[in-house]
């Protein structure tokens, strides 16, 4: 069985009031922002929040009563894995999900919520694949594979009927690739309602397996990145020819610009996205020549980002963009009501103080001197400046203590 | 004019097209979570992220000619004032806002991109408001107020006819409430479509201002609040009569509710509220009884929420459910290898370390010897304590530092 428009339609059925058929809305302020007219399709709503709900559950529709009576297996660190656990349990199929033993407490401990057996095996995908395997063989169980599987295509592919039917005349939908299960479902049903739309897919730089089976390219392979969702190191082989005949390009794009859209959508949208939901977002903020003028459809397809993680990108967009800057100051003497002279001056400029650290113990300071940390809030760079000047007037010598860089 | 469904029907053809219908979805991991069927309206998907944008838009549309072209004027600083400028940019009246001058910076600067005069003046609302008073009187401006407005209050009621035309039957509709705008036309809307539907009001415990109109109560209002949207003390002499009509019952939140509301709508609904737009959350959270087993309807009113303070709830949530624990323990001796010896422990016991800080200085502790302070990811409480008896065990004698407390 080949994935078709007809297969998508099918699955479109399947999904009807079992799975949420999500806002696909206008983003203004992302549109100034970027130059294009941007919409955004919202699957990071979906319960599980993200895409995979949809393959899931046409996949294990599609089994036979003995299939769901033997029970299922999948292997998986993340989306994938909640997605089968949810729908599995909402359908009454035992399911079996091996995840590394690297993977994240909270996603272990949702997928276990969801009813599923977890097994931790394998300190990588790899290893834990071949356990699963393993585990498959053994007791029968069917296998949901996370992509490369003509259900599960089918199944992300209805994203972009739902695009299309809110936003006919989209120009280009841009798409997060991992193994390449979304792209491909989304790529055969836009071609099939209109023809001349563009596909640009999105992968991390650190992983440019499709464009480098695309390409011929041999870029390397690996490393931590934000967009553990598409960090995949060997595409499908039903998505790879489908990718090949029907995807215009593949846009890498940086940890940076990954960092920037989860937090644009943050502040800009209110939403939570996570590193590989936020991809195609990072594509046009890394090269918004590409969409300016063009009427361009997002696919925002996860939200699962760790809170820390989320928290610590908020803070470190702010000192990126000067709303936080640090300063150290040097104070001879350190005789007592300085602080109170900095703080006085401080609130006069009107700057927030967030927070303050003496270092005495610098060898570049006479003994009876300090060193002062300052991190305060500020209105903008020229802000930050009228600050600096004004600390350096008073004999202070603050530094710049730039964000990602430490003075020591 | 008194605000009927008509009004608010006619209002919502004044919006149509101009302003965001957002989306009604169901929430099913509230539902879960409050044993209610729980719904949300995304009124922060609003450009502006706030439903301020309906009443600002009615208000602006009804004003004659000669208004329009003689400009416009309202004090506000927050949400009112952002929608009154959006808007008004767009229909090229020139408005001008007044804030008081301890307005967030990022908020005025908003502000002022949406083409508006700012006028920074008052310490306080009320200061503001004498301020903005004057200058609509010198320079014959006309007045947007932020509630106690036929049109605004019409213009906030298109909600309740979008949420009940979604799901027509809903038996509760909770609503934050200020000066009481939103939740009178909401509740005239709703109440013509459906006169048993239960309204709910919330205001945030530390301004109880309607609650006190309507019950005769005399409790204190004023304090910092994270719902400094709601933070209201003079409720408006049209909203008060509508609410006193329509309204079964007004909730209080406290501030912990409401930060863990905030915390909720994020991690579960991967959606960014402001502390007044989880208000209407923060009330089932804080009497589950009271909407157990009813369908209820949340008006998720704003996302306009600083980003260092989401942050810091973030963290601060991740502490309260054990998830992020501290100990501080005391290393007699200080022998070389010490640390590594506790991190392969911690290694050992599966949680990661997050930070580590070494204090020499406290005067409980032999010259040689050290405190050490160690933040550290977990699972649950019961992993937390399991660290704590292995660390004890070892004698490295560890206090666990709580949220909040200081130990010093």
């Amino acid at each position: 069985m080949s994935v078709t428009f007809a297969t998508i339609e099918n699955a479109r059925r399947v999904l009807a009031s079992e799975v949420l058929a999500t806002p696909m809305l206008r983003a203004p302020r992302l549109s100034a922002l970027t130059g294009a007219e941007v919409y955004v399709k919202y699957e990071n709503l979906q319960v599980t929040s993200s895409f995979k709900d949809r393959g899931a559950l046409v996949k294990l529709a599609a089994l036979s009563a003995a299939e769901r009576s033997c029970g299922i297996i999948a292997m998986s660190a993340g989306n994938h894995a909640q997605s089968v656990a949810y729908h599995a349990g909402r359908l009454g199929i035992e399911a079996t999900i091996v995840m590394p033993v690297t993977t994240p407490h909270v996603k272990v401990a949702s997928t276990k919520a969801y009813g599923a057996t977890v097994v931790l095996d394998g300190e990588t995908v790899t290893e834990a694949q071949r356990r699963a395997e393993a585990i498959a063989a053994a007791q029968d169980l069917a296998w949901v594979h996370p992509y490369d599987d003509t259900h599960i295509i089918a199944g992300q592919g209805t994203i972009a009927l739902e695009m299309l039917e809110a936003v006919p005349d989209l120009d280009v939908l841009v798409v997060p690739v991992g193994g390449g299960g979304l792209i491909s479902g989304v790529a055969i049903a836009a071609h099939a309602v209109n023809p001349a739309i563009e596909l640009v897919g999105v992968e991390a730089a650190l992983y440019p397996s499709m464009r480098n089976a695309i390409t011929g390219e041999n870029r390397p392979i690996g490393g931590q990145t934000l967009a553990e969702g598409i960090a995949v190191k060997n595409v499908g082989s039903l998505t790879l020819p489908i990718v090949r005949a029907h995807v215009a390009d593949i846009v890498l794009v940086d940890e940076a610009k990954l960092e920037q859209a989860v937090n644009t959508y943050l502040t800009l949208q209110k939403t939570m996205a996570e590193g590989a939901g936020a991809a195609g977002l990072a594509a046009m903020l890394a090269e918004p020549a590409r969409f300016a003028g063009k009427r361009v459809g997002l696919i925002l397809c996860g939200g699962n980002i760790d809170p820390r993680i989320l928290a610590s990108i908020m803070v470190r967009e702010l000192e990126r963009h000067d709303r936080i800057v640090s300063f150290r100051l040097t104070i001879s003497g350190d005789r007592p009501g300085v602080l109170g002279a900095i703080a006085t001056l401080l609130g006069e400029l009107g700057c927030n103080i967030l927070e303050v650290g003496h270092r005495r113990r610098f060898l570049d300071v006479s003994a009876k001197g300090t060193k002062l940390d300052l991190t305060l809030e500020v209105r903008d760079r020229v802000h930050a400046e009228e600050i600096h000047s004004a600390l350096a007037e008073r004999g202070y010598r603050p530094v710049r203590i730039e964000p990602g860089k430490t003075i020591e």
